[in-house]
């Protein structure tokens, strides 16, 4: 555990997010140029998401299942805006074996061992599924077909930053398959619900949902549907994507179904997917310049019990410890005992602050004698004193509070960061004193949007539903417009 | 589901079990060579096995976390025998992005995108976990590091079979770091032991466990230990394998630690793992003509109810059969209510068995009328009539019953194609006719082993701990020798 100190949010936002990566201990940069290494309290926090998303997946009616890692490359080439999207990113295998070097001095790639064909480490797994569907469906019987993995993906990233953005991250892709456009669009849109309420009831975290512009959907889709979260610096964060892929994909790789009246048809598909990049959100939105905070859900200690003793009274003070972590055990598992004695009390609390442990129970020799414990909770780092007969249920019941506290703080954080603007001077001004998500009418016409974001760096989030019925003139042309939401992003 | 029949074990037992891959629909080939595709009932096996190994490490002590896939080059190179061990079978990164072609045919290789060093996908992950490792540790009080991951493989195989020798799979890998040799050791053989127990009391499995030879170790370490499983056509199966690998890593990674006394010290390192190779023992030792047989406690589905009506009693056994789902759902959520109408009740009886599914409950009109149920049994295919009101318990009891019937059935396979052998004519013969787990003395010279490979394709599988103590003369060349089990491996 690193004793340094974080760097305020206000002195420096984006060096503070690395400051909790590194002192959290979540997760730090490896050797291999973008990649991250997910320590083992990062790897716990994705391990609790994973389970409660796998859930709601499973829920949906999908079945996990393994697709290889590589891609032939003739496989990423069929979809034409696919491949586009993907190729400028990618990691290429070409070879198959290293031979010693002819002057001992080390291994050399074989290049007698190149493929005759190479191998894209997949940046997303649609065509190396697809082809595979193409076997699996041959009458409506099959259909829906709803598969989804849980695997690491790899994207050759220029610019890299841990969890949000790096060469190779772990996800989870859903690709559905239906016999008609309409249960294809009710998937899309039933999975970025699932996500919504994913984020808001697990992850404590308020978002928007909307369809993405021609510019930011999935190459290869008819449209993409977005999953945005308000970070506190005022800039937004893809949290996660749904996509309607009509029937491109269909074409090009030959699925084909008998539907109810024999005849061949093409079928309609979705994909969509959430990655490590949910733990970025989880930090930029949650923390303070104490730490991480944690939601209680995806928290893997969610209470620390942290005696405080003297060589005099330890054996009392433990054994009492001991009977109050045992209660408190009973509601949850996930409970960390620290009487770790060569390091000072003050230095643990600092510790689990920075972990962002929801709540910390001390103990000492006044509560030994008062039957009491004190209890910190990280969100708001009020302490308060508790008899002990009591502190079972208040753990119980302050572990739920502090997850809806925390929510709270993100609705707020949405809406106090949320502006609607009628003019491109306001427009600019409002995004580069606070960002935030400005609503604002948008004519579609990328030349627009593109310029919007070449004064201001700002893009289009996405269009709400509601948003989608709100015109008025384009703030960059002035012609006919729907109101649209615009941020920075990450 | 394919309507095709099972080539027998006793015709062309190879076949046999690509059949029960195939029939069961656990997993098959992918347009990627060697590579396969799991399909989600195979996938929901290895969810099954996961999940309960999972807990059996965490409760060792050990953490998971994430590592990179891609590995330098030159950290692969760093420990000598590591990477002649692996060269031959590496995937190699070359380049980092698609270009159009010029004739607009399609995407190529932007030879301007070359890495200044490769990348290896990794084959196993000491050298990328060691460097990181040799910045955690710095004292005793980092001791012991216990971490581990599940993650996927890539070896480029030449010749490959579904789960059991595929270039892409999935594992775990554990790796410790200790203090002093003698805490390592425990290790190893404590994670070896975890194996041992996992596969007799969740997979089923009579397992032999002991120190492999040289030749057979892994490619870096001091000693491997491995576990052996017997299969039904008496070839032995290495299941696991955990690894003594002294300070030789510790050394090239520069991993140092002050000790207790003050002074620098190389630390004592194990690593072992499982894969995906454990479904295809499962398969292969269990299984039957009539497909794939699975343990309980693995088994996706654990009860199918096939309901089976005619059109003038068909909401009446509907009715019925729910409630006895309803009833067994309760101790048990892998459960599967089949009212298809589409195929027949034959047609469903026979893919529940060809998936392994351990109790299949019939409920006809006979049934309803007399208030009972047919239960059937996979393991020996029993058929039973029950009061309903007994069902709940009984289906509790034989799934018990199933599990210990299948682990029976391995130990009895184990022990019948167990031979012991002093003469090396006896060896060929007993190895030539029926193969099995052949104990003999062998004087520990590698000519001697390659002498016995080349003559009979039998390999040195372990030594067991009372082998060590059992000496005679080498079956070869009549020099002292101890007594190895020798077998045909897969």
């Amino acid at each position: 555990m690193s004793n340094k100190g974080i760097t305020p949010r206000n002195e420096d936002y984006s060096q503070w997010y690395l400051d909790i990566i590194d002192r959290a201990e979540l997760a730090e940069n490896s050797p291999v140029r973008g990649a991250m290494v997910i320590k083992p309290y990062g790897y716990a926090i994705w391990e609790k998401i994973k389970e409660q998303l796998d859930q709601r997946i499973k829920d949906r009616g999908c079945k996990n299942a393994y697709f290889p890692l590589f891609i032939p490359k003739s496989f990423l080439s069929k979809e034409a805006d696919h491949v586009k999207g993907f190729a400028k990113e990618c990691a290429i295998v070409t070879h198959y074996r290293l031979k010693e070097k002819e002057d001992g001095t080390g291994v050399e790639v074989d290049p007698e061992a190149k493929l005759d064909e190479e191998l894209i480490v997949r940046p997303t797994s649609e065509t190396i599924m697809y082809d595979t569907f193409s076997r699996w469906i041959t009458s409506w019987r099959d259909l829906p077909l709803k598969i989804n993995q849980w695997v690491n993906i790899v994207r050759w990233e220029r610019r890299t930053r841990p969890f949000l953005r790096t060469s190779e991250f772990l996800w989870q892709e859903g690709h559905t398959v239906h016999e008609t456009e309409e249960q294809s669009l009710e998937e899309v849109l039933g999975a970025l619900e699932m996500y919504r309420k994913f984020a808001r009831e697990v992850l404590a975290l308020e978002t928007l949902t909307g369809i993405k512009s021609e510019s930011e959907k999935f190459a290869g889709a008819n449209d993409t549907y977005g999953v945005e979260a308000m970070m506190q610096d005022g800039k937004s964060l893809q949290f996660g994507t749904s996509h309607d892929l009509g029937q491109n994909f269909a074409r090009v790789f030959n699925i084909q179904f008998t539907n109810k009246d024999g005849k061949l048809e093409y079928p309609w598909q979705t994909s969509w997917g959430v990655s490590t990049r949910m733990i970025g959100a989880v930090v930029m939105s949650h923390s303070d310049d104490k730490g991480l905070v944690l939601p209680p859900k995806i928290a893997p200690i969610k209470v620390v019990i942290i005696p405080i003793y003297s060589d005099n009274d330890k054996d009392k003070i433990l054994e009492y410890s001991k009977g109050v972590y045992n209660s408190v055990k009973e509601i949850t598992e996930d409970i960390e005992f620290d009487d770790r004695d060569y390091v000072t009390a003050g230095y643990k609390f600092n510790e689990w602050e920075k972990k962002g442990v929801p709540i910390r129970i001390e103990i000492g020799p006044r509560d030994l004698e008062n039957n009491q414990c004190v209890i910190v909770r990280r969100d708001i780092l009020e302490k308060n004193e508790l008899p002990v007969s009591n502190v079972q249920e208040y753990v119980e019941n302050l572990l739920d509070e502090i997850q809806k506290n925390i929510l709270k703080r993100s609705e707020e954080l949405l809406v106090s960061n949320t502006y609607s603007v009628d003019s491109y001077e306001e427009f600019k001004d409002i995004i580069s004193a606070r960002r935030g998500f400005v609503h604002a009418y948008w004519c579609g016409n990328p030349d627009c949007e593109e310029g919007i974001k070449v004064d201001t760096k700002a893009t289009t989030r996405c269009q709400t539903e509601e948003g989608r019925k709100n015109t008025g003139p384009c703030i960059y042309c002035g012609e006919h417009g729907e109101e649209w939401v615009f941020g920075i992003s990450y």
